[in-house]
């Protein structure tokens, strides 16, 4: 391996030097990614237009949607910090871990379905999940709409988002609003610039990673715009990983579909943004990018990568990390006499 | 007290008649309370610059200065939600509770003194407080600037807010920091108009409410920009209410002096926003403004308001609600491998 990787590195380091070599890069990269868009994506059977946006941004941001008044989608999901919480699993509800690490929102809206087993087919069934979890924010659809109804400024912001509903105010609403939010939490990146013809926005060290990335074969769980989070692949294809990274109780999407091959079966991670969103893997359980390189080479390739190989790789994947849009700091609608009281207590 | 009181109502409406009145009212208000200022308020010892409002911001919304990585500052001074939490109390460290209702930061630059015991004497020094409670943040000033030392982003965002210091990264900076950008955060609102000579922005029933508020005694303790905030007073200086709303194991500012007289002294609470701020008083033992009123003019005043007083007085609380500044949520320095991991863990 190492031999065929060192010609690669030879190839990736010409790359740069012409600009034809450059050119089949490209196009060789253009087959398998794809650059972020330049308008928000669209979904058919929820139109987003701006006053759902701004609907949806008060729910994500609103800590009223959890039983204890603590926890927004935010919290978790933090779009301060790469859309995600820098925890190996998040403290929910009472303290509470959850079981997997918090995926981020940006970009999420690419993925093919959501969560690491993909349970949810997209961001609206997403949205519903852990705002009803018990380790989570503990909440009900019931609770919820009764929190929503009880301050008028949210029901006039559910009929400006669904004007043709005579009740706009419901939990699927809640979630299609959420939804139109955070299709538009997509991040442009070097990378997307060097797809769409600039030359300079990679380094040569980025190029040549991108090469290694592809011939190593990593491209082939790890493509589509999100480069990754398109299908579902064992956790340990060659060699399985510990415990410790591997925990032998989360059998993955097995859960879901209940399909002995489903055994240890993870989406593929999206990678944008993986140089911020440390820790990795659904466990959580690595902290560092170049070592979480090591771990995949090893377990799903059986690669046995150069030092060199995998610094250009992690250089390439630095190339991911993009611009968050601007998002002013929602204004809540306040709290009436009819809001349910937040309730920190735990049931056991 | 109701016959007087009724005749304050009767000179309430008239003062709306005419505008000899109005500015009579305006003339009384303003010898006892002050408009919010145009400007951001200086201080002696800390300059607030862009740079160091900027920095200010980022630490107040970074989750990682707490032990956890589950609070910021912004948990539990909620900008989105009248710059508190909406709890009696506020969830801290491990599920913990703390021992009094978390005060909005909205306008606290105003303050004589921060706590409901005054113990900080400025923002700066209230900002050092939580991060170290275990039951909030749960962390120590060595963990913090080994977290902010960690990040060459937020390096160099103190090196720009205290340009003249080599060693800028600081406790003491930290918590200047955040007292730079908490300075930002005032709130004009109509009531602020109408001291500026602006007739139109109280209602009728508002410009009662101020003249009740003043002739009932309101205005002996709730003074100044903040409408209260400014000094210290027996809670249930006539009549000591139940220990539901004034629990017996909280002695207030006595906890500060050790002063006999200080037994179950509390701050004055400033009533700017306070209609959006409930639970009421240290113990958020009381959720509606109304019945805050109605204890306030008992206990404090032994004063026994009719509805129509106690309404004026609301609404006129209601004019005190503002406009809160626009705030890009920040884009926090990534993590890098020598910054200290969260700790969920709870120290019995």
């Amino acid at each position: 391996m190492t031999k065929t990787f060192s010609s690669l590195l030879a190839i990736g380091c010409l790359v740069s030097g012409t600009a034809l070599a450059q050119d089949d890069l490209r196009t060789m990269a253009l087959d398998m990614f794809a650059p972020i868009p330049s308008t928000t994506p669209s979904f058919e059977n929820n139109p987003v237009t701006p006053e759902k946006i701004e609907l949806g941004k008060a729910l994500f941001f609103d800590p009223r949607m959890s039983a204890s008044g603590v926890f927004s989608c935010n919290s978790c999901h933090n779009l301060a910090t790469g859309g995600d919480d820098n925890m190996p699993t998040s403290i929910g509800h009472g303290w509470q871990k959850g079981p997997r690490n918090s995926p981020t929102v940006l970009n999420a809206v690419f993925n093919s379905a959501q969560f690491w087993d993909g349970r949810a087919p997209d961001l609206a069934a997403q949205a519903k999940g852990p705002v009803q979890a018990g380790v989570e924010m503990a909440n009900t659809p019931e609770n919820v709409l009764k929190t929503l109804n009880s301050m008028p400024q949210y029901v006039e912001w559910f009929q400006s988002a669904f004007p043709e509903e005579a009740n706009p105010v419901t939990f699927d609403n809640f979630a299609k609003a959420i939804e139109a939010f955070e299709a538009t939490l997509i991040t442009p990146a070097p990378f997307d610039a060097w797809l769409n013809g600039n030359d300079d926005a990679l380094t040569d060290l980025q190029k040549t990673g991108l090469q290694v990335f592809v011939d190593a074969g990593c491209a082939a769980c790890h493509a589509g715009i999100n480069v990754g989070g398109q299908d579902y692949y064992p956790f340990g294809l060659i060699e399985k990983p510990g415990a410790d990274i591997l925990p032998e109780g989360d059998k993955g999407r097995y859960a879901v579909t209940a399909t002995a091959d489903d055994e240890y079966v993870f989406r593929a991670g999206p990678l944008r943004n993986i140089a911020v969103t440390a820790p990795y893997f659904h466990s959580g359980a690595v902290w560092d990018l170049r070592t979480a390189v090591e771990i995949m080479a090893t377990s799903q390739l059986g690669a046995d990568l150069t030092s060199e190989e995998i610094d250009a790789i992690v250089a390439f994947l630095q190339s991911l990390t993009g611009e968050v849009p601007e998002v002013v700091y929602p204004i809540l609608p306040p709290e009436t006499a009819s809001t349910p009281h937040p309730s920190g207590v735990v049931i056991e």
